[in-house]
């Protein structure tokens, strides 16, 4: 079954290195993640760290997304988390070239085609509606546009620049007509996500509006309020 | 506890990337390892990816070693390893700095301020005598002394240059007196063992010979037929 | 005047690092490749290192292209090659992506911006059909694609893989029809070069075959007698 | 003739990636540094771009270093500066370690041997006393702490924290008695400079309070009002 059913809005947590969800409160963050997008209509993931994807998808139901896999092949690659590792350790997919963890566009290629052998889902984040168009060509399930000015911000891309949203999106189809696109940076409210959808997105990834909320549950929440 | 006691020869086994110790394969491969190291007077460690740490330590009793942390503090490090993450996977400290994973001295050195302050263990990765002396200065509890030309090559470094296992060894004590050094490249047998320990080595760290042979229990068997 | 003409053969010569072609050596060497190349229907260009830029251009009458310049605006940038230094020592352009020195998708849209608002060229380099693919997404002047595999071997990506060209030709033009594709690896003979031409390239990117020959004008020049 | 005297104050100029000394830029911005300096006990040196060394080097009698170089071997290495490039245009020596082009242990190693090699000076950069004494051990001409936090800002590392510098001293003699240590981030008048000596650095490295100055010259006068 894919990772992200078509027509059902998809929300992605990613984690990051927040305190909040690393280690042994990985599993309770993504309980109370997890009881806030209960009976939605949304496909929720969440994207904890790589020591911590076994730890998640063994306590819970989401599905886990790593926050990078490397490209290389089984061998030498010391440092480096193997796509088996990700898949053994529970994750469905992974996120490739964050803004805080940039790819070379042959890594990204290489990780994707590897992914996608073992059957795992890619959501690719990008930065303008140029890369997200070019990432398009290696036809990612997800694509995520990110301006990096707006990331950690307080106001959406969403009303800060929807331009972009609506330009990689378009760029993103006029590469690979079955793309879809999620948009992120500043992404907190109801009305954030409404307006993403609005602009052709198919969902957000996040991450401060959840991660540093003093009740991340109730602000995933009021994120998920905005579903139609 | 010291994780590596002072006058037990230490034996770390990086596990890489090898499908042979990825996932789910990676607690029986353990466990191989553990029988042959049963009742030796030796510190024997391993060094499994990352999201395979919580697999091994839970299910063995074998000091476990990620094989890379970052030096960031936590947040924003979308891809990273948290010391924080490493340790609640269980692992009592980190490899750092490996040929396939260097990194620059401001995040080495962070690295082990991060490590040190968790109270984890740092196992620091050097390619030769001078980058051991530059090394011990950042008081590690190990040094690993590998030519990267000999890396993963069929004659160890004891044999094929002896010189530079006693040239960081004595780098090493030079700017940090209680500098203790490993070594590694090519290690296999008992007697690479003997003859490190010999050049003023306080052990070996290792991977294909242990990785690839085909009964990996076996390979580390002879190789600690070297300990004294 | 566009640096790269259309409609005529292109030979792009790549100096990396080679000794023959570094600093005082870098205008005699210049000077054989020209002699090579008189007469002929053929835009031939070379890309010395950053410190050589200006010593070829005052001396020679070649397009010089950069090696690489970095993405990042004027400020602090310790190390790298802005643009603006690039364009002032003389190059019409510049190589960017090659498989000795990847780029982040983020930084490689980034530096064909800035080069395009510089009006200066930009080559990008790929690794197969995907990647050239994605990267005519950012409207570079010419693509140039290289199977890492072949790079500096002695077989031509004409003649070892001429499906990679051919499909690397098409997936361009599909992203952008404007598109003009190079290739490289292992190009060597006037056969080679007619073979390129004869899959859709518009000419070759190379190095090896003539900076490790001992006549490199006469390698050269056997390059360029498979021009039509 | 060493690049750097013993006993003789230095200063050295890091022009960045600013535009005002880009290029034809280059040779003014460095003639008016020349003349604020002229009649002084001190040893200036300036660090353009690559591709601007041998502009400034031919016109201007400053010693002029590279603001980076390479570690690799003549051969393979595209976009990179290969020591021997940054010698034939005329560079005294490099900057290494800068914190906007931080080096692996093992490249600043290499890097070292290649530049000493050749006859080069070597400036290394570190960002506390820790790293310090561990590029001690590599024996560079200089070392030149800068803490992070302080590069670009309006207080000088002398007076924000002081005992960094005097640490860094004492870290890297203690490792090499003939060390010598520069300070940076922040420095900017007579009086920075009269403290840097004081605390037991042999001079600074400086970038923004000159490289932003209205009048260069003038901004560097007041810097050397601070000599003894």
């Amino acid at each position: 079954m894919a990772a992200f059913p078509a027509g059902i809005p998809v929300v992605i947590v990613n984690y990051k290195t927040y305190a909040e969800a690393t280690g042994k409160r990985a599993v309770p963050f993504t309980e109370a993640l997890l009881r806030a997008a209960a009976g939605k209509r949304v496909t929720l993931a969440v994207a904890p760290q790589a020591a911590d994807l076994l730890r998640v998808s063994q306590a819970t139901r989401v599905p886990v997304l790593a926050q990078h896999v490397d490209s290389l092949a089984p061998g030498n690659g010391t440092g480096a988390t193997l796509v088996e590792a990700a898949q053994d350790a529970g994750a469905v997919g992974s996120l490739l070239n964050h803004a805080e963890r940039r790819l070379t566009l042959a890594e990204l290629d290489a990780a994707c085609a590897r992914l996608a052998a073992a059957g795992l889902a890619r959501v690719v984040c990008t930065d303008n509606a140029r890369t997200t168009g070019a990432a398009a060509a290696l036809r990612p399930d997800l694509l995520a546009i990110e301006p990096p000015e707006l990331i950690g911000g307080s106001v959406s891309v969403t009303t800060a620049d929807p331009e972009v949203v609506r330009h990689s999106v378009r760029a993103a189809k006029a590469v690979h007509p079955q793309a879809r696109v999620l948009c992120g940076a500043g992404v907190k409210t109801g009305e954030d996500l409404r307006r993403a959808l609005e602009l052709g997105a198919e969902g957000v990834l996040l991450a401060s509006a959840v991660m540093k909320a003093k009740d991340p549950g109730a602000a995933l929440g009021e994120l998920l309020s905005g579903l139609p």
